[in-house]
């Protein structure tokens, strides 16, 4: 895509420095794919305008090298399959996979099946990772859009690349402020003195209310009060950190409470009808929370973690912008639309207010 | 079936007076309905022993009229699809579903067109509610053993009459402290001086280790060590309380936390690889948790809760109880089997310590 | 004092509107008090700097008729003696006591015997309600700075007067994003379709870096690099809101939840070291948590609270700023100093960024 | 003291095998100390009957050198000074300090003191981990029972001795069941293929109901109904758990949920104005909580943990036991009088029932 990034634009969120390619990949070993679903024409009612997105902890299996993990939520009305082992075992052992709301169903059953042929035992008694944000306002989610091969696309196409953004895999018929939003990503690298670790974040956006829309502080959104959707829909923003920091799970869900803080940077507010759901994780330490005897770990005493804290929330800002920068107007089923954030009108106003 | 039940046996736990059937249903309007799939020959390795459970909290649709709910986890090795919804919000706006551990996927995939085709606004937004144990020991999970029409015969089934209890719907593969369990139901009605509230209990048992089952205070387990299955399987436990009391959801979720001492008193220590998810709910002010306005409601202080907590705790207890007294020996997949407890060899343990 | 507040200089926060006094007593009943207890010239090493700052609900006795409350920690690097009670029950009954970190078990106790005066029966069972931040930086801790009579002194200060703000109470030796800080306060008022509720936020800041301080989404704190502390010491944040808006404990949790927000947007970011807790309680249904037969109450359905989320957020963060304005530069013991905000060159930073 | 252990009568709970003293000290380097405070004649309407005691994690200051720790709480009616900072850093920083519910201030503040005479820096920034139940029945808690120099003597005593049982410290008041009851203790050792690891438990209890009292599942409670206070007295029960397996903070919470499930095994239900409140810590790792730089650990992975929740529930169980057996008839305030559990009439109930 020819899209500027938010640091293309010179747009920079805090004090922080960014990895090689600004994206959660930045972190070794962490691999991305994106399956994207686009059928029928604009406006058609049964246009699908969907996705799925896979993110897998490292380069090898999770369910035979699970990496500690935490969680935290900002509003609960969303769905994260596997929630409930995470915070008991303090480990993720499944792929992150992530969809449309009424898809989440399809998406576990798919990947069960994925993981089955990956390894028979697995798959038996794995219990994926599963979460979602709701596109019905572009996409007719009762058409039975995705199937398991939809899902296993997404598990295949993992890489360590730069990670795609915008209107992409489960991205792509989601919004954000009332603008196009979707997949968006960022990443810092501390200082060596810090240890030189990198945290990157994913983000699958759909919330936020235009007018509350904050850009490096700037209200951007009272000033772009037109591209308003026909309807104001209330959705969900599913963020995911990584982090070769090596830190336990009491730690890392203390990572995934800072995104809140950037989401409140951005005019985010937590909406009522919103799953703002946050999952952190470790890829130090992947060999033992699978050991049979007594494991040999590391970790950063909680002395150390405010440059992690800061990094998380910069990174969880920068990705949401990336995700509204990379995306373009889409019109859905029925003739819905939603509109691309105009560039030229959000440098006049960044401007404006100095920047 | 004609095996009996607890009570039947003069086996009574605590003081307190059950309700007409002794089940679920004897909180008004709560319905319960079952699916039990078996297929293929004892043996055959495609056999498959599994089923849905459905419990709809009241006479109308929980989407249109939601309760207010509460959970508690024991150990969260296991999944309750929904669970975010309800902690956030303090309502449960669906029916549970209960079923077997891969199968949730298409649970909740067909309890999606289901709702769709009760109401189309609700299908495109409610989450549904679906909760699992593990019932591979028995049932070849990955033989595609259910399909939508499965789901919906269960939603479709639901009824007020007295519970059927022990290999029935999801129930039907799983086991309880190495013999045969399922799914178990007891009740109890409170003094009018405490105000004459019921409190039903259902439960999924799939947990618990033999040498460590007490009967109403009795070593049961240690005493019939033999009647083992070829392999100890550490499965989960699903609990779901109901009542026509009037409690809040912070009530609610202290209700569900009563149940954990149940499960200790019968020899359970919530094991690592279980998922021990209670959730309770109340029929009262059910109109309140939908209403848009003001909504108005009632409350009982929490100085009038212990008489519930201590109910709960019994009722649970009864109804795992129920669930192994009412299950019969089950031969599944590759020969493997699980045996009834013997209620004559029990009720010799129990004349033994004076009971 | 004749220090300006947020608003006297044009700066608002966010688009809701304050109520008279932009003060937590705009909520009808809620009362405020404080005892400031200053000792000892500048730089003497036993100067104090230190006080006690008291919240009562409404204009009754809490422990005869509580009122529902909530909380959140961001944090927990600090103190809330009655945080179980309040999250096991859902309600306050005691007032809210701020003070020193040091000085809580002193508070606890002296609010134990002031509430048994008033109260006989109460004094034996009430657990009251006590928090902290930590003013070691300009207080002399261990001087034994305060007895009884300095909490009761605030207990008997509480009135319904717009809040006093900055250096007073238990804000006396605090501070802000290495800014003097201390007790800020701001309210809003909802529109009458969204039902007109009002709520009111109290802050006891000690928090923040400098040069993360944003102020309106200024980056402030990069442009006043000098004036700072001899060191960095990194406290906490206590958050108090109150509304009339009729919202049950678990609501109230969902409020308390978006204080995070406020400070996200300031520039905290939920330091490692840092006691960012919050309390939220609503004056509505006091009769009904107190009841001992079937309580009558009423609420706000989930679908109306994003008014009140908003409110809560934007309050949060106009009363940190508050704080900090209305706060003075102080030099304690040992000649530590902490300057006050220089409000000239905030207004041109400000101006220079186009507000 | 004379009386008899649970062990002592032939009552054993579960299948474990206890330490060499069978009380918490067995895990080595834990410490305990106790201040016993009698004060008056029976029957003075002043009569004190209260004391303090503590837990020192292991042979050096905790606040140089913490422990991983974890807390569970079943009904939070009740105070744990401290809970927030072990729940967020995942560690304990401070001996826990167990008394009389009003007295938790002056706990508090003559622990700080104490630390601050050991340790300045420490003075200035230790929270204290302070926790109570109500012996308020027995004891005149507004009389000012205790000084600092009583919490100094309990946290002097401390020693690597068995611990002594009952009427002494924090339990002198303490009731269990409508019996006399106070501290108990008691501990097991894992098989060395479970990894040889010691579980020691220390219990306060103030809490219970007669008539639900079962002995190794006997229902002696029943039996037993004469010898009742005036007054039932609705209480509280502090759990402490040691460990020295290596355990991280998230496996500790799991450990100290386990609690529960001893609780409910002998009839506890977590009563309304319970605060039922439980942590549990591990000696292993001590240095690595409070390393600075990457520190190195060691776990046992989670798969490896069912001995020692098994442990838990079973050394909970006999601790509260040994509180009763090893508790005395006491009369206090106002000729109040609590009554020991009969040992000759609990040894007939349990023969009748075959033990």
């Amino acid at each position: 895509m020819s899209s500027p990034r938010a640091r293309d634009l010179g747009i920079t969120v805090g004090r922080g420095v960014p990895g090689p390619s600004n994206t959660i990949t930045d972190v070794a070993g962490v691999r991305v794919g994106h399956r994207t679903v686009i059928e029928r024409d604009d406006g058609d009612p049964k246009a699908v305008r969907t996705g799925v997105t896979v993110i897998m902890p490292h380069e090898g299996f999770p369910w035979s090298e699970p990496v500690y993990a935490g969680t935290h939520i900002l509003n609960g009305y969303g769905e994260l399959i596997g929630i409930n082992s995470i915070r008991e075992w303090g480990i993720l052992e499944s792929p992150i996979v992530l969809t449309s709301s009424l898809l989440i169903g399809k998406a576990y059953d798919a990947t069960v099946r994925w993981i089955a042929r990956q390894d028979g035992d697995a798959g038996e008694s794995v219990m994926p990772c599963v979460t979602e944000c709701d596109d019905s306002w572009l996409s007719n989610v009762l058409a039975d859009p995705i199937d398991d091969e939809d899902v296993w696309a997404a598990l295949e196409a993992v890489t360590t690349d730069p990670v795609e953004e915008g209107c992409v895999g489960s991205g792509t018929g989601m919004q954000c402020f009332d603008f196009k939003g979707g997949i968006g990503s960022a990443s810092r690298i501390l200082d060596g003195d810090q240890g030189g670790f990198t945290v990157g974040v994913l983000v699958m956006t759909n919330h936020g209310d235009r007018e509350d829309l904050l850009i490096d502080g700037v209200r951007v959104g009272e000033r772009l009060s037109d591209l308003m959707p026909d309807d104001h829909h209330e959705g969900s923003c599913i963020v995911v950190v990584a982090t070769d920091a090596p830190l336990l799970p009491h730690q890392l869900k203390r990572i995934a409470t800072r995104v809140s803080l950037g989401i409140g940077r951005m005019g985010g507010k937590g909406e009522n009808s919103s799953g703002d759901i946050f999952i952190a994780f470790s890829t130090a330490n992947a060999h033992a929370a699978a050991d049979t005897g007594v494991a040999h770990l590391t970790m950063i005493p909680n002395g150390r973690i405010n440059p992690l804290f800061y990094a998380t929330t910069q990174a969880t800002e920068e990705a949401m912008l990336n995700a509204m920068l990379q995306a373009e107007t889409m019109t859905g089923a029925n003739f819905a639309r939603v509109y691309a954030l105009p560039v030229d009108r959000l440098m006049a106003a960044m401007k404006k207010y100095g920047r």
